[in-house]
């Protein structure tokens, strides 16, 4: 199974660039999981005292891509207006996320990557914020 | 418990107006349960097909209310842009739910009910966002 | 709004005891704000290495509460084995999760507190879990 | 970034059989948005009057997926007992939508694909309660 397969499946296909839109769930589904990951390695090193705020932004930026990848997913009667508004909030939410990280990637390997996950989905996000208008 | 009690317990309360983060955490988790009772009792209504973008509205709604929740609940590190793109996406997603809710209010009871609770929700985050500048 | 009068707007309520219900909803509710809330202070305690085993099960309380808050809380078409599966998970995540607060509820009040709101939704998800057979 | 990658980095990674446990990962992640995306294309459907126990039965289970997937991710300090109870949850809220899923599955491609990545999830989680024993 594929994203676009499943989304293909759907009687009647949401509008607008379908390739944005599987990339985008893509990456906040991968982008969930790896700020999950995140937050959860950063608990677990001798230095966690100084991972706090990397570990609360990671927190809120898997919250943020997994309700974002669901609305996304939904093509039945989409609202723009709601659309619109999850993507910017991911794009904030993984900016965030992505910022905290880069300063602790390179003495934590996992900063380094969620960093990086960060900021493809929020170019994603933004990729198909371009495309809905 | 109330969530007033829980959020004074933290050892650095976030700043800000503690009555209008303690009501924003209250709609929102209101509207995170109406909406999915909402959906859910649309489902079941006999005119399931004339219910169908209100379903879709409200399974957004409960999705981005259950989320802003989180991240409004947390006191630690907040980056004020992440919350602040958080409290717009839920009054966006919540107005959406009301609008369409409305439309349907007088014959579905749930409707008539959602529609109010979405209202105070929409309030409860503006309220917030203006407390937090 | 009160949970009981949303519930009753349903076109086909639950069989069931619905004080139950109601009751189990509340208490999830309750729960996931909770968790939630002491995760966050836990990591803002100079002790936040000592809280790291507390800090991780109420993330997955919080998570796992939300979740049996919307099975329990849709009354269309329940499999009644998937209710079950829910109540049971969540038990055990409060389980743990009151467990590991207990041992930290006399130096952080929000582990007291998030003791006794873990152990009501653990009493709640086992009544309505005896009520549906 | 592969989710055995992420799950490498952290310090004191989980015990146990990895490969279970990034196939699990995979898989919840997998499910939660082919039921979010089935459960939407039911309610396009212009028989959706009969799809409504097949849209109930896939929002469970997307919560579910989406709760375990982050408890099964989360290495730090886990408790076994809450593991295991999320595991057997998913696989009891993945039989019952793959179940309805096969019904519809002659009819609607989304439910064929539906019941196949449920089904594939209720293996994985099968696959990893038994290497945590």
């Amino acid at each position: 199974m594929t994203v676009r397969e499943i989304l293909e499946t759907h009687p009647h296909p949401a509008g607008g660039d379908l390739d944005a839109r599987v990339r985008c769930i893509e990456a906040c589904s991968e982008c969930g999981i790896t700020c999950t990951s995140c937050s959860d390695a950063d608990l677990a090193e001798s230095d966690v005292q100084e991972m706090v705020r990397c570990i609360r932004l990671c927190l809120d930026c898997a919250d943020v891509c997994d309700t974002t990848r669901r609305v996304v997913t939904r093509q039945t009667e989409a609202d723009v207006g709601v659309v619109r508004a999850a993507l910017e909030a991911c794009i904030v939410a993984c900016r965030g996320s992505r910022e905290e990280c880069e300063r602790h990637a390179d003495h934590h390997e996992h900063c380094r990557i969620c960093a990086e996950v960060c900021g493809r989905c929020e170019q994603a996000c933004a990729d198909l914020l371009a495309s809905i208008g």
